[in-house]
This record gives structure tokens, C-alpha cells and sequence, in this order.
């Protein structure tokens, strides 16, 4: 197997002795927005390829990591929309070389001995947004954006095992992925939405007549968002706010799961819209109406 | 320095021999909810304490963890409410049947060749909801959620050095943490608002518009809220929902801002109300009003 890097930067290149050069374009995308982006992968046979696109600040940054003894340090990849750790794995300083100039996450692969990109079999690649190093300087997290389920058995991320399930005795359908307060929110209303479906003669419960009942989920939403404004209008306590802000929101994913959009899609409009500056943007379309 | 592990199960207690058995009460809070219970504390001069309070399927599940050679596997502390990643450290058997034991996150220092709990000496203890294994078995996500600051310098987690940053030669006023998608905004909405009130001429913006006229705020909250219900009532499509709903979530961001409610409160306020069947309690509320 060769070990391969990437790199969008040719202005910098140095290949390194011995590598050979391959020119492709097209192939897949490599920024976000799923573009198609001529670039370049530089495939060797011997050593792994250096992509020397680093300036001397990022140089110097990864010359302060703590790698161990055997140069390596924890690479964790999380999902920059909503949270979820996806996986975690090892990087050498060319595994995260090559992940600052592909900005796809790679790793070093302890068992093979050599760099790897995650998704250059599945194509499920992590798109990386941001690299962050912790205070000791020895753990990474690769903050991107995943294209598929990360983990091999087609799971979204390889944390689906809880310890206090099986403590507890608690039968589990399925993967129970390691969820935040938001996407495990997001599960339940989804669990809700499968049971009315099946018709099973489950529990009734309030999030289940909100899915069945457009009119009453969105004279809730209109409700709530009017609650929350007057707990600033009428000057009410921290807890109100927070409190009616939990309703909203509530109530709003259960409108998300009625029309099967998932939190995730929402974070990542909000993402683009702020980063590019759409904040500012609205301001002009709202001056213009 | 004492190795010293918790227990919240004395029933199932075996105290390993040559242990000092020392019983405290008060002192500090076990469960998320602040309260003060009577705890206690076994410290050891000689080998950390076992905590045995598990039943057989979870010590099987930790006899399927890959230990490394050093008889460690990765430990990555995660916050059940952000989804930030708090800290990274790495947890032998002892550590995690401790974490286990006591729901305070513990990991094995490698300096010192002993069991820590983090917060023993800052009070920030790491309050576990839930432990985690990835599909590979050697890698442990501690999903809790912080009494404090995580990182030793004071900062909420331990990850706020931007490789990115450095490399692009961006002046980083403070620390930047590595932020996931609601969270980077809600801190962009709140670098606005001290922007305002530090009377800077920055630039202006439509956030900056919102955070100084609650009129406007709030009938943008409604107004948002309206087309929100609207993608569903006149079956728009999902990239409407989603788009609304960004709407909706960056202007009541706005308003929690105004109000100085962080996005952590209101998803604490969401666990709390749907891990207590919450949602179910809500439909009475509704079929009594």
C-alpha cells in the first residue's frame, strides 16, 4: 500500500527524494462547499511525502508538540456543526502536516506503520476546519466536517458503546451513539416519529400529538417564541429566559422532525451564513426591505 | 501525595488490604444537581483503592478494552450539554472503574504513576452522565458535565490553541477555544455586545442593531418564528425550514445574549426536563391549562 499526502499549496512544494509526482484533477472535492478543486496528490512508494505548505509560525507550533516516544500524539476528530467525537486515532508531525495542507484528517496508523487519510477507502474524509492543540501540547483535535458516517461499521461516529447501559441492564435497539443534550433531544423526538409511523401502541406522550398535529405544534412554536421575547420585554428573570428558550427550541425540532431536517443541517447554514459574514449581509437585506 | 478513590456504594464495598478506610461527610457535591451528600473517601499510602461496585456485564466490558502494553487507553472528557471537548488524559482499569464508581471523571497521571480525579485539588470535578468505548475498544469518552473550568490555566477547556490562527498570522485577542458551530456564534454575538459596551467604533452590524433594541429583537424573534411555521403549514421545502430555523436560533441567540443566559443553561434546563420524562410532564401542563 502507498502512503499518499496531499497538498493544495504547489507554490511551496518541495518533493521530498525518491517520491513520485502524479497529477490528477477532479477526482473529489476538497474545500466544504463541494466544489471540484484541481489538485494535486503526490503518492511514494518509500517514505511518507512532506507537504511543506507550513509557514514558520505553524512550524514552530508543531516543533512545541510533545510528541512520545515513538513521535506520536492523541489525534481526536470531532464534528464542527454538532460536537460529536467522531473518532480518535494518533498523528505524527507528517500526519499533521498533511492534514493542515489537504485539510482532510489523517492519522498515523500504528498496526501499518504509516500515514492515512480517514475516508481514502470509504471517501468518507473529515474535512478539516480548524486544528486546535491542548495546553500540554501533546492531544489534537481535528475540528472538521465529516462527508459520511465515520466509523468502518457504518456508524457515524465509533462511540455507540455505553458502559452504564450495560450496567444498568438496559436492553439497547440498535447503536446508541455517545449523544449531547441537543442530538440526544434530537433522537428521542426522532424514536417518537418512528413509533407513530410503525403504529406501535407505545406510550402516548405530548411530543407524539405534536408530530401528528401541524396546527397545534405551530401555534406551540408561535407561543414559545412569544413567552421568550416577553421574558425580555417584561424584564423576567435568567431562569425564564433559559427556560422558554428550552421550549422553543423543543418545540421547533419537533417541527424539524416533522419535515425530517436534522439539527445538524441547521448548524451548518448558520456556520456558512457567519462565516461569511452573512450576519452583516442580513443587515442589508433587511435595510433593503 | 495519597492515591485516593471514591465510592458512593459502600455496599459492595471491599477495601483492598493495607487501605486507611477514612469516612468525610459534606465536603463537596457528588450529583450534578449541587446537592450536598454524605460521602466517602478511601485513601491508600500503598496501591490505589479498587472500587468493586460493578456488576459483571461492565467489568466483561472492561475486560474487552485494549490496555496498552502500559495498560492504558485514551480518555477523552467530553461536555454532555456543549459538546466541547474538556481535556484529553488516558485511563487504566483502576480509573475508569473508579469514574464509574464515583461519576467524577478519573484518569491515571503517567507522570506520577497514579489514579487522579480531576477537580481533587481545584473542586472542578468532571460529573459523569455517561461512559463511552469506541468500536476498536481502546479508546473512552467521559460524557459529563464540568463543575468549573477544566484546563489548569483557567479556560474552559484545555483546547485553545488554533494551529490555523498561527498559520494565517491572525491576532487572536485572548484565548480562542475550539468552538463547534452554536457555540463560535454565540461567542462572535458576545464579542459584539462587548464591543457596545465598550463604546468602540467598530464597525456596525445587524447584531449590534438587535443587541441595543429589544423592539426590534423581539418582533425579528416573532417574525422568524411565523416564517419557521410557515415552511411547514404551506409545505415549503426543507432548505427553507433549515434556513428559517438558523433564523430563528441566531435571533433568539441575540436575546439570550441581551439577557446574559449562556446556550449551556438553556441545554441544561432541556436534559434536565427530558431525562426526567419531562416532555411527557409538559403534555399534562398542557391537558391542565
Amino acid at each position: 500500500m502507498m502512503a499518499v499526502s496531499y497538498s493544495l499549496c504547489p507554490q511551496y512544494l518541495r518533493v521530498s527524494s525518491g517520491a513520485r509526482l502524479c497529477i490528477s484533477s477532479g477526482g473529489y472535492s476538497w474545500d466544504t462547499h463541494k466544489k471540484k478543486t484541481r489538485h494535486l496528490v503526490y503518492a511514494s512508494t518509500q517514505k511518507p511525502v512532506k507537504t511543506l505548505c507550513l509557514d514558520s509560525e505553524a512550524q514552530t507550533l508543531l516543533d512545541s508538540v510533545k510528541w512520545d516516544d515513538k513521535g506520536l500524539a492523541v489525534a481526536i476528530a470531532q464534528n464542527v456543526d454538532t460536537g460529536a467525537i467522531l473518532m480518535q486515532g494518533f498523528a505524527n508531525r507528517d500526519a499533521v502536516l498533511t492534514t493542515i495542507s489537504s485539510r482532510k484528517a489523517t492519522f498515523y496508523s500504528r498496526s501499518r506503520s504509516m500515514l492515512w487519510t480517514k475516508g481514502e477507502t470509504s471517501m468518507n474524509f473529515i474535512n478539516i476546519h480548524d486544528i486546535f492543540l491542548d495546553c500540554d501540547r501533546d492531544s489534537i483535535i481535528y475540528l472538521g466536517k465529516p462527508d459520511g458516517p465515520t466509523c468502518h461499521t457504518g456508524s457515524e461516529t465509533c462511540y455507540y458503546t455505553s458502559v452504564f447501559d450495560l450496567k444498568e441492564h438496559q436492553q439497547v435497539e440498535g447503536n446508541k451513539l455517545a449523544l449531547t443534550t441537543l442530538y440526544s433531544l434530537e433522537s428521542t423526538i426522532s424514536q417518537r416519529k418512528a413509533e407513530l409511523a410503525a403504529e406501535e401502541n407505545g406510550k402516548s406522550s405530548w411530543t407524539k400529538r405534536l408530530l401528528k398535529h401541524n396546527d397545534l405544534l405551530c401555534s406551540k412554536i408561535r407561543e414559545e417564541a412569544e413567552e421568550l421575547c416577553k421574558t425580555l420585554e417584561e424584564n423576567e428573570d435568567k431562569s425564564r429566559t433559559a427556560s422558554e428558550m428550552a421550549d422553543v427550541l423543543y418545540h421547533a425540532m419537533v417541527l424539524l422532525a416533522v419535515k425530517d431536517v436534522k439539527i445538524e443541517d441547521v448548524m451548518q447554514v448558520l456556520r456558512q451564513r457567519f462565516s461569511q459574514s452573512g450576519i452583516e449581509e442580513k443587515r442589508t437585506r433587511i435595510a433593503e426591505s
